[in-house]
């Protein structure tokens, strides 16, 4: 947040700065949706409260894309829509764990999960997630959890995850899942950047694995902020387990009333053929960015990367280019100042192991990744002389 | 919510039901505001996150609105935009109070409050507001309150209430100011219903007091829903005091990301003349709608109603035409199944004294409040029969 506040400071300024830091794409609703919500505000629908848990047309809708992208049969009762993912945390949090109660998940990792986690008084459990295990939880290291701080009642996963990028398979995914079975957690899925994934050819779940292709005990909680560019709209579904069904219908009025309506109406049309592949086209672009960083890597000369296998980061180890910094945020902070380019320091993701990594964010696109490659070459070429 | 999932169905099979349940304006958006929307949708712009406290221009707006209103300052950066006023509630009990503290409120009052303070693990305290205190809280209550349960953190303070639309004055808003100041309980006082009022000529504030004239240690919440009729929009705001602003901006981007984009920059044009004007005339139409009720309330031959101030609700004690039923839910049911009117049982708000009492929303208008009192007239007269 400090990074962000000196990059608008600086641009306010007139500097020229590639920002690298946005976790989201840049190119807008499909044009269908758009187009949907400007009719709808042109008609002067009033636009009143809809049932807290969405328009039925929506939550079939949502309920349609886990047929055509998994195969799967989600019931609409089973779909909640919500004010973004955020909101389907919130409820979903509230309705899943009590106060007291301890729930796990990867570091590094997004930190609103723990932020929102901690205000509601339950205890996070941190599982120091490294490369041997792509950055992701395993059962392993839950039963270790389990040992040092005693049961969960909860396991938070991402896939692919923020910052890593890193996916578990549908064997890792199914052994966790059994985990939370045998040990009584649930296990709450978080694929909102299903569908921005960079598969190689022939890939078993090219999209990413749904929690509720393997138990339907699980939470899934999505977004159509990132795969189809919807970012301010604030709209995110959850699809609830049925034994969680009468708290959280009970709870979500209370919570947030509705989620935004104008939204609700005109997401609808994020489902027709046009916007899928207005969407596909943006992944096709973020996999050419993604090329564009990868190729490059080698010039930066940091240490290891995590495999960016979906989303739109690289998350990287600075490697000896950290000589001479305390840590990653000093140099974020040097880079910025010297060279007009703005990263995330890891420390934002994890307290400790971060502290000399950093995360890119290639959503900003080909040309400012380029861009921003050659101004960090040039600033640690600088540095050495 | 039982008599809104009736009154889906009873329409659903064809029946003609007079609905005073919704707690909602049906007008719909000053035009400016949707005609905003409808622009901004059409122009493609790609609507991503605004920063987490809400559009600059905005919260420079709604400062301008309490220069406007009231005649105070209220400096922008106090200014939070949220997702409505259920996303400021969330917001600033979890900024405000702690698992385990105190926080009183009046009963009858609207659940919501309750319900999200006991699902964050506060303990709530109901004070038992009747008509000798025109169902407000007082110091009385509050020191009765404090002698049966301990210190108390907080006071949720609503003027116009729902569900009784009654108001405190200038002198009791300042009294209960002082006695939380003595406390060391934070007010939070909701002020969403404030310009939706009935004053009578020379009345001292006309739109309501607000608290921050009188204490710039209270939280104040409003909302665009009610005056502009923006309730799916989902859209409020809060004014933070300065000693919570640091936990408030910690915390706002993990609880929600940001507000509703394009609510957020459509919302600007809520602060013009035209859309004051155009609120001003629906506040017209339901001091019209009132005055219908008002007048034919003598017909009804119930007992007690609380005085009307402001909202669009009157909360009556059904007095001798209870007779027969078990309590006013009973009746509720009764009177929608045999005369096609719904309105909300009492006991929504007060478990205890609102099982005589119903409330009924003028929101919808002169002709169906007078088409639900021939229906009501009509349905006790045949049972008298």
């Amino acid at each position: 947040m400090d990074i962000l506040r000196r990059v608008a400071e600086l641009r306010g300024e007139g500097r020229d700065v590639v920002s690298l830091c946005a976790g989201e794409p840049g190119g807008g609703a499909p044009t269908g949706v758009s187009a949907a919500a400007a009719a709808l505000h042109s008609s002067g629908a009033p636009l009143t409260y809809t049932p807290a848990l969405g328009i039925a047309g929506l939550r079939r809708a949502v309920a349609g894309h886990y047929r055509r992208w998994y195969g799967i049969e989600v019931p609409p009762e089973n779909v909640a829509i919500t004010t973004g993912s955020s909101g389907a945390f919130m409820l979903l949090f509230l309705s899943s764990f009590n106060p007291g109660d301890r729930v796990a998940l990867a570091r590094p990792g997004y930190p609103a999960y723990r932020n929102i986690l901690g205000a509601l008084g339950i205890e996070v459990v941190e599982l120091d997630c490294g490369p041997a295990t792509r950055y992701q939880p395993t059962a392993e290291l839950l039963d270790a959890a389990v040992r040092e701080h005693g049961p969960l009642a909860g396991l938070m996963l991402a896939s692919p995850a923020n910052p890593t990028g890193t996916m578990v398979t549908r064997a890792e995914l199914a052994e966790l899942a059994a985990w939370c079975a045998r040990g009584g957690a649930r296990l709450i899925s978080d694929e909102i950047y299903h569908g921005i994934t960079y598969p190689g050819a022939g890939a078993e779940d090219p999209r990413g694995v749904c929690a509720w292709e393997l138990d339907r005990d699980a939470v899934v909680i999505s977004s159509f902020s990132k795969y189809w560019g919807m970012t301010g709209w604030r709209l995110g579904w959850a699809i609830v387990p049925d034994d969680l069904l009468p708290v959280v219908d009970a709870l979500a009025g209370n919570v947030a009333l509705c989620p935004p309506a104008p939204a609700q109406y005109a997401a609808i049309e994020a489902f027709t053929e046009e916007s899928y592949a207005e969407a596909e086209a943006f992944v096709e672009e973020f996999a050419r960015t993604r090329s564009t960083l990868l190729d490059n890597l080698g010039r930066l000369g940091w240490g290891r990367a995590a495999p960016a296998d979906g989303a739109f980061y690289l998350y990287a180890d600075l490697g000896d280019e950290l000589e001479g910094f305390a840590d990653s945020a000093e140099y974020c902070s040097a880079l910025l100042e010297g060279a007009g380019v703005a990263l995330v320091p890891g420390g934002d993701f994890d307290a400790e192991g971060g502290r000399t990594a950093v995360r890119l964010s290639f959503a900003a696109g080909s040309a400012a990744v380029a861009e921003a490659v050659e101004r960090i070459v040039r600033f640690q070429a600088d540095r050495r002389r």
